[in-house]
């Protein structure tokens, strides 16, 4: 085995033990020895790939948002609806952030200001639901005179908040509520004009995409050092 | 000026400063030094209020719980229309968040189960979403068919969000951005029985909210030691 490939496969457990350590503990209170050792190795070869927690901290969050702009990327490419896009987007994002320790962590650190380090999540969120939301206006799939911003901004709202409340019950983020919400929200967007009506509970374009993106990851994660 | 209204004053400075403090620099970094000084007294009359951080963190929640809970009663005793009251609500908590850092800072410390002393605020927010609903369905003021749940839920998470996002952004709390949430949900719950539509920007008892509330709270601070 070439050292090429070891070398990968430390950073990533190195990776996955810190955010599992910022997820548990927080990133104020995370100690590094606690991230080399829930990755098997030593201080020092958590040296060799980061130089401070900071570091370790930006790789995480880093990862995340690839993970998470993968996704959506691959939704939009599967769904041609851009509404059922949508639906399908939150699904496969609040599982991503229930069942992926990384996606979590890292978009927590990113969602705090004195810790992110990349373009923050959020706002590309927002522009992502405004972008799918435009798109179904020029489809005309909207009700009519709908304004488009103040859609996005309360869908924006509804879905930072779901995220930020199953920090303490993870219910929040369950395939359920994300249908509840959009059985909610639907029928306030989607206009007498849609061919179909869009399915809350997102449609089965939604695993498929969950296999693209971790293969996806996978062969990234071959290149990466 | 006998002994008793001058150390309710510094109490009340006491707890303003670290509200104050705690908005500014986030509880685990507020120091106690910093809070006496802001209230312009010394460290040895913040210890005859307060034995430690987290008492004096527990005596902001405590007057931010107080001041938010008192103006919803009041929005529900003035407003008769339950969807009405619920708008009005939303808009009165949302100024108060926004412009007295005392309900801000107590409302944060509340949101973090590490830091919470008193009742879940969240959660008392949900509850009372969910009877206004509740009432409303009772009138006959919803959709036919609503459920009321989905739709507290989808609420909560909203307002939550903006909460949340307003932490970064103040634009989230101002009365627009509550009118354009008003805007987005209200034609979701409110049914073709309801005598008027409900006013998404609120109606003119909200100021008589914040006037009622300020007057209690001068009428309840006198009282405290």
């Amino acid at each position: 085995m070439s050292r090429q490939p070891r070398s990968a496969q430390t950073r990533r457990a190195l990776i996955r033990s810190a955010a599992q350590t910022f997820d548990e503990h927080g990133y104020p209170r995370a100690k590094l020895t606690a991230i080399s050792a829930g990755a098997g190795v030593s201080t020092g070869a958590l040296h060799f790939h980061f130089d401070t927690k900071a570091a370790v901290a930006a790789a995480v969050e880093d990862e995340a948002a690839r993970t998470l702009h993968d996704s959506a990327r691959t939704v939009r490419h599967l769904t041609p609806d851009p509404l059922q896009a949508l639906v399908d987007t939150t699904h496969v994002l609040a599982r991503q952030l229930a069942t992926d320790v990384v996606a979590r962590a890292g978009y927590r650190l990113n969602c705090q200001s004195a810790y992110r380090s990349g373009p923050d999540l959020r706002t590309r969120w927002h522009v992502c639901v405004r972008e799918l939301l435009d798109r179904a206006g020029e489809q005309e799939l909207l009700v009519p005179g709908l304004a488009a911003e103040e859609s996005a901004t309360a869908l924006v709202g509804a879905t930072t908040g779901f995220e930020v409340l199953a920090r303490e019950d993870a219910n929040w983020l369950t395939p359920s509520a994300v249908t509840g919400l959009w059985r909610s929200f639907l029928p306030m967007l989607a206009g007498p004009g849609a061919p179909q009506t869009p399915e809350p509970s997102g449609t089965r374009t939604t695993p498929r995409v969950r296999r693209r993106t971790a293969a996806a990851q996978r062969t990234a994660s071959e290149l990466v050092r």
